[in-house]
């Protein structure tokens, strides 16, 4: 038997708040979706304003980081054409997505969920999605 | 009538076999899928620690490589923007997978199944795919 | 946070020995799919001889048992015209299914996984499935 | 390693002839999809007139009936509220089609294929693919 830690639905509504209010400081309304380390969907919010793709993609990217244990922008990097790695963006009917803005949330050096931030440029969602795990690892202490 | 040879359960297992003492080896826990002559999934195995993704993934990549008869690699090389192959990778809904890790596996010259590989590096999982099939063949005689 | 138990390799495979034992003793060789607590496929295993169809039928069974920790059969009891679960059977895109043959695994009263069987009738699935759990439970002690 | 026989391009002919002659008798345009035993299409035929809804719906009966090893209508039949079996319409994304007009096609007692009729009545669907099995087996000789 295998036993994981994952994250709970405080830990998911301090990882929203924390990219939130980095979305509100930049002014770019965003959707946040949270993932269990198994890449099932733990909490959602659609920002007044965040876009209608973004529903899906902001999961998606969640759902990767944490799936695959690596930020969609790492997989991003790789994937291009010549690499062994292009290609995976179309893996899962398009689910696996390597636009930047998705990234595992660890504790203690393991995996336990993934933050997906859609709705800017992939850097806006970058630096949201980061902001959402700081604000989480400095609350928890 | 077609008179076609495919992987039996036996095969699968020493395909698995050999595969994952080539990742107990290099220290990446895998997702291995085995797959017959038309691409059906013959036996599955998803070592502690394997990537969720990759459960899908490396059923893709032995899919590919059984039922088109050709690496996954080799599509890979191919799909570069400007070639005539390029796109393929987004055929069956992203199910034809051009990520490294997929090997046709043949006997006397007849391709009778397909090893996917998936979690490491592409190169870590074309390596593991390839001990697969050398223990299989080893032992088959 | 949250810890949660769940199936690993070793306990995938006692699983798949207990099923595919009584599928040997009754006769139909059958597709045996063990996935985690969150759905997600750990083992497979085609016997020879086992449906193509059954292939993704008896992962879907295991994934609906474990990731709704109920058995198919309960469901297919309820998912008749005039009750309010009947339509169930469609969610997901027809992957959440109601035909006898998953169940849900628990120890000490939490579920860690599912099994799904396939490839015989309901009922054959269901004793199936509920020798792979015994087996397993057995050699557990 | 196992041995399987499956239908060519020759078999699929005779199968497709066969069935648009009774059509053509019955005054019904069709869709006739020939399957090999693992449910991958061998040949297809839209007679003029056929249903659109018809192209993928005959290609689904020549699926199941191949890879399940059964008539849909013999699905049909148990596919009711009620029954264990029921829900297993909606498998495979509804790919598992239980509508009649779908038959295996066996040899010495083996299911080497599969035909799928659909632009009639089921009834209709089924009289021409038995039409096709018989032509098929006649010339066969």
């Amino acid at each position: 038997m295998l036993t994981v830690n994952r994250l709970d639905q405080q830990d998911a509504r301090l990882l929203i708040e924390g990219a939130r209010q980095k979305a509100d400081e930049i002014g770019v309304p965003m959707c946040i979706a949270i993932v269990d380390e198994s890449g099932n969907l733990v909490a959602f919010e659609r920002m007044d304003g965040g876009k209608i793709t973004s529903v899906t993609i902001a999961q998606d990217k969640a759902f990767t980081a944490a799936a695959a244990r690596k930020a969609t922008h790492e997989y991003n990097e790789k994937c291009v054409p010549g690499s062994l790695v292009f290609g995976i963006h179309t893996a899962m009917g398009g689910r696996l997505c390597v636009v930047g803005g998705g990234l595992p949330v660890s504790v203690e050096g393991e995996v336990v969920g993934g933050i997906g931030l859609s709705s800017g440029t992939p850097d806006q969602d970058m630096v949201c999605a980061q902001a959402g795990i700081d604000h989480f690892l400095t609350i928890r202490g």
